[in-house]
């Protein structure tokens, strides 16, 4: 029974009753202890201790602390992520700190099924440094084609947020550095979803998002890697007392701290990232490797049934498994007002436009049951046209 | 009896019993709304509603709402305010912003009573943009016939956090926007602390923090403002998903949104900035001119106080509150072992190197006779010589 391996996880989270909730790629559930660590913070921290919380209550090491937690799910070593900021100002901080190690490169090569945010990211870095920068967006599939001596960085969104491709990053990453291109990898579908091995693949940096597969509630912090060789050489354009090597010495210069602690910036929202620190906790025990066999069984189990359920929908994600992410889109024109209706109906997953309906699969609290029911209930959406009434059509702010 | 006008908000703050606060303008203490606050956004929101907590709990609108709240204490139109990220990255968006805007000007002018995280982020911005830009650091009494035609800038913190003393924000506006100077104000120590008026004064850019006076918790967001007819104009390098027009369509080009909006980068962290919008709360209906009135009171007393009982200590802000914030430093040889003993004895302020013991007057919860008490255990301090045990001598990492 594979279902057994992840029912001591499940009972880890508060999920409503009655929910099947494919969204974890999105916004992952709450973690029964969150609410106590982060109830402990506002009394027995802020509310008693005041100040005195950053040095008694840790909150002035807890960016490193969370960092280490993420560390083991993307294999990298200990003291090499740090906590931080969100995703996007992590990325430009990565990557400005890339470029300022390119020498003459001025390209960002990234793709075309990359997260918007990396793009507009990197757009805005890429027009403030002005010394001839551009960003190069391919298609996908020519990313590794479009890898020649004349790029500075790759930047790649590892698992597409669409469609679930997965890049290969070992491949991707080797081929890189056999052309002088210094890498970045964006994780916020990968982290918590399938095993990364950073380390491993000689990433030279990566980010990644805590509020998706990682469950740290929503607008987590988000994280940032460096490669440990690289760490004490980089220089962000984004300088803040946090990544000064004496914050507290108020030296009108900023000389960098050493290692991944130069990539703080700011004072860090503390009541985020203690949930996100606790929230990190149902990982312990979890093999990655088996984490992913679960989520191959579940996806494969859910393309299955809707294939045979709805022949209304075309699959948008790969076929082959082993190229595909921890989540499965299906295409289908009135997507947005179906995805209302199957929510209306208890079954949570996502539209992105212009066309996708999005499921995420995340074997820490997901079963096979939950699939089986999420392909019933989208097989009556379809087989009633439910999603032919008007209030699913109408558009929220957040889709 | 001007104690009474602040009965009314003390009674809103968790106070831990016989704690004396004065650093508020370090951290601000627990209002007790937040507590709950914080728990139903991880009860009803997170755990609840999940995903959709951002449509029907109001999470997407969060940055601006608190930024409304803000916006009154600042004298800042609606819609002008946004709360965001921390201080240094905010300042990183308006000072690049300005600098887009200042033509062939390169200069940004600052003064050395700045906070150093401000400098730190005007050196890395002026070293990411390498087109001449230039930082130049003047005395705080300098600032003033430093703004000349060739200054692009003029980045200035309006109280300075080590002894106090208060920018003219309208004459050094006045004066910047005579010599076509764009300015930005830091208001870390001035919002929540004094009567600000951002409109009235035409500052073109202002930032700051919302954990000190703004009591929103530990490394609460921080905010920014900019002013309404700069605001569809300017072009921040930080670009990300929740500024763009459409953050929802997932285009591949960015295309700032409208407003303020456009200063928005990447997702916030809810519970962090939940409790921010909550502690705002105790703002409704404070005057900010009896505010000021009554830190003057407040300060006055403590400074008479002291010097009458501590002949050892010697003011470093300056004696003219009309030039002061709402803090008051005192000098002295040994002040951060003097600081640990007075914290142990119950009064807690906090240090800032190299000798300055540092008292935050926060009318919101501080009575006269707060002030009475500690100057009192300050003097016992002195008197027994307490700052010479070795246990106060150890330093923390936060001090």
């Amino acid at each position: 029974m594979t279902d057994d391996i992840f029912a001591r996880t499940r009972a880890l989270f508060e999920l409503p009753e009655g929910i099947v909730y494919l969204d974890g790629n999105s916004l992952g559930p709450l973690p029964r202890t969150v609410r106590e660590r982060v109830l402990a913070e506002i009394d027995q921290g802020w509310g008693e201790r005041l100040i005195r919380g950053w040095n008694e209550r840790g909150w002035i090491d807890l960016q490193l602390d969370v960092g280490n937690r993420i560390a083991r799910l993307i294999g990298a070593p200990e003291g090499s992520v740090v906590a931080a900021d969100s995703t996007s100002v992590n990325l430009f901080k990565v990557l400005t700190a890339a470029l300022g190690m390119a020498g003459d490169r001025k390209i960002v090569l990234s793709d075309s099924g990359n997260f918007p945010t990396d793009l507009y990211v990197a757009q805005g870095a890429v027009k403030a440094l002005g010394q001839g920068h551009e960003l190069k967006i391919v298609a996908p599939e020519e990313v590794e084609a479009s890898i020649t001596a004349d790029v500075a960085v790759l930047m790649i969104t590892q698992v597409d947020y669409r469609t679930g491709r997965l890049h290969d990053m070992a491949a991707l990453t080797a081929k890189a550095h056999e052309q002088g291109v210094i890498t970045i990898w964006d994780l916020c579908h990968s982290a918590g979803a399938l095993p990364v091995d950073l380390a491993g693949c000689n990433v030279d940096f990566a980010i990644g998002c805590g509020y998706k597969y990682l469950n740290g509630g929503p607008g987590a912090p988000a994280f940032l890697y460096v490669r440990p060789d690289h760490a004490d050489r980089v220089s962000p354009s984004l300088c803040g007392w946090m990544g000064h090597e004496a914050p507290f010495a108020f030296d009108l210069d900023y000389r960098p701290a050493r290692g991944i602690d130069r990539m703080r910036v700011g004072t860090p929202a503390i009541l985020s990232l203690a949930a996100l620190h606790t929230a990190l906790e149902v990982w312990d025990g979890v093999d990655m490797n088996a984490l992913r066999r679960r989520s191959i069984v579940l996806s494969e189990r859910f393309i299955k049934e809707v294939e045979a359920r709805c022949p209304e929908l075309e699959l948008a994600s790969p076929r082959d498994p082993s190229v595909r992410g921890s989540q499965v889109s299906f295409r289908f024109r009135e997507g947005y007002a179906a995805m209302q209706a199957l929510i209306a109906e208890g079954v949570i997953g996502d539209f992105r436009a212009p066309d996708i309906m999005r499921f995420g699969f995340t074997p820490l609290y997901i079963s096979e049951a939950d699939v089986v029911t999420a392909a019933q209930t989208l097989e009556r959406i379809m087989r009633d046209r439910l999603w032919d009434r008007p209030e699913y059509r109408m558009r929220s702010k957040v889709t």
